[in-house]
């Protein structure tokens, strides 16, 4: 187990040491920590050294000059200037909040940027102005459309955060894939199969092998095939690509750069960089905020209270297992496996920070 | 076959006898009878009757009058006066294209509204004005989420439209669920099991008989099951049933009053209706719209020319089977299967009325 503080300090020294100005450094390190505190392991500090990678191989500006390029009353374009994401999404979401503010919502495309972490961290940022927050971003290309053998779509996350007035807030936060990344490492680290239904091998075929992804094969969108509505999935990962990229002028479909340092980038591209939908949405803009929390409570404690089937206790409100996560890691701290640990060990070596 | 003509001056005249001012009539025509050119037929002239069946039941208000209640530069909430949401959303959707048109966006949350046929007629409204249409709705509660035995949410649809340059529209149009009802009536109409993953029985079991939803059983959310991915479905259908009725002031969630209208309508309601969401998002906002129109195209064309899995000869882009549909059914006329036709010959006679 390790705390939450150290962690943190580690991430943030890292940050530090590749350029981070203080504020920047302290902001990613948060961002990318929210990840490991709400269970999703695959997000947070696992993913560290990748960030490293992509700075030594010159495709992460550390000081990055995030500057809007052109703007409406409600809308704004954000050029990241190939900074951390983990920077980039909190900054565009300030923008977003700030239109809000005066325009009612508030839209910000980003172009140029990398991966920012978990959506719902930014999305989460909007809570305490009385404001839903919406976050979608496109990823590196590894998920077939519904009868494509090809990978022209990432697992595309889309995170949704309202806020409630005693209950707490309703948190969205989730791949517009069956089953993300993460969940085939886990299984790989198991050896288990895979489910019927979350990934096709390089033929285009349903596959149970943990390792038909990096075997050439494909992701699945939600809905897993076409009887049980994938045709769905790959609409909505459709909808983040768009709205993500061509909105900004990033990167989209096939075209967006891979997230591991190793691979080339491509010749052909079509923008710069990845792309992130950003929006606030002002509650009072629709109706006063206190009378739209009371019925989110309504809302929540209805869900929450519903009969279940058999085998389960309790129907859960988005937002509730990172939650309960969070509570108990600040607490008793986060596990990390021996891999993780192991690649933390070599960053810290390679960069002259105690770990 | 019926033409499309035929079947469309039959629901204007329809339309106009219970009280619909012509241009209304014309216009609630036009959107049911979309349902049926673009091969949705569980939401076209099949409805006509029960419209008017709620029209009936006093629930329907033939000539409302549609008020903006509350407004800032990008937002507005509507109260759709009882108004068939034929005619509501388009009347939201205009409001919020003259919102982009000076705030970059315009969203549009209504209550007080009734069902309004297919969801992808009315984002299409955006098209011609180099707009992005984005509109939901919720319905009535039809839907276990995750782990729930209870019905406690619609098969609350989003349809995206998003104009190209060259090549057709992108126009998603689903509900978040894994199959909607339409296709448990076809499955009746031919005899057959439904496919595990589609519905629960009354006890919250998985089953295969397409009668479930009568007998107390549940629709799923997209995903089917949580290990597929369920949960994210049911964060769909409820990011709806909010935006929907949260923000406008509608029913949500179990509260939403039933569409047939021999269902008595709830003593405790929380809301006014039904609600909508409706957004328009000006393309040059955000990037010239004939670049942005440039790389949908791009996107579009690299997606259709995808290599294909076994069995498959094309990846679909969203839009693409509807618009098929109307072109073979604007030239061939709409099939109806006997009971929509003994069905509307009732309404003819009723009615006094052509058909």
């Amino acid at each position: 187990m390790y705390s939450y503080q150290r962690l943190q300090s580690f991430a943030h020294n890292v940050f530090l040491k590749i350029g981070c100005p203080a504020g920047e450094a302290s902001q990613a390190s948060e961002a990318l920590l929210s990840a490991d505190l709400r269970g999703v392991d695959s997000h947070g500090v696992a993913r560290l050294s990748g960030y490293v990678r992509l700075w030594e191989a010159g495709r992460v500006n550390a000081s990055p000059e995030i500057k809007i390029v052109h703007e409406t009353p409600s809308t704004a374009v954000v050029d990241g200037d190939r900074g951390l994401g983990l920077v980039v999404a909190p900054r565009a979401m300030e923008i977003a909040i700030k239109k809000a503010e005066s325009a009612g919502t508030g839209w910000v495309a980003v172009r140029n940027t990398n991966h920012f972490g978990i959506a719902g961290y930014h999305a989460s940022m909007a809570l305490s102005h009385d404001m839903i927050g919406l976050v979608m971003t496109n990823a590196s290309p590894l998920v077939a459309p519904t009868f494509s053998k090809e990978r022209l779509l990432g697992t595309n996350p889309i995170a949704v955060a309202i806020p409630a007035k005693n209950q707490p807030p309703f948190i969205a936060d989730f791949s517009t894939t069956t089953a993300a990344n993460g969940k085939l490492e886990i299984l790989q680290r198991k050896d288990e199969i895979a489910p019927l239904g979350w990934i096709q091998d390089e033929e285009g075929c349903p596959t149970e092998n943990p390792y038909a992804l990096e075997n050439g094969g494909a992701l699945l969108p939600l809905g897993s095939d076409r009887e049980h509505g994938s045709h769905k999935g790959y609409c909505l990962g459709a909808i983040v690509d768009i709205f993500s990229a061509i909105f900004s002028g990033a990167n989209y479909g096939p075209w967006v750069p891979p997230f591991v340092s190793f691979l080339p980038l491509s010749d052909d591209r079509v923008g710069e960089g990845i792309g992130h939908f950003i929006g606030a949405i002002r509650i009072d803009a629709f109706r006063p905020a206190e009378e739209f929390k009371t019925h989110m409570d309504n809302w929540i404690s209805r869900f929450r209270n519903a009969e279940t089937i058999p085998g389960k206790d309790r129907v859960l409100i988005p937002g509730d297992p990172e939650r309960e996560f969070e509570i108990e890691r600040l607490e008793n701290g986060i596990p990390l496996n021996e891999k993780v640990i192991s690649d933390l060990e070599k960053l810290s070596n390679k960069m002259g920070i105690e770990f």
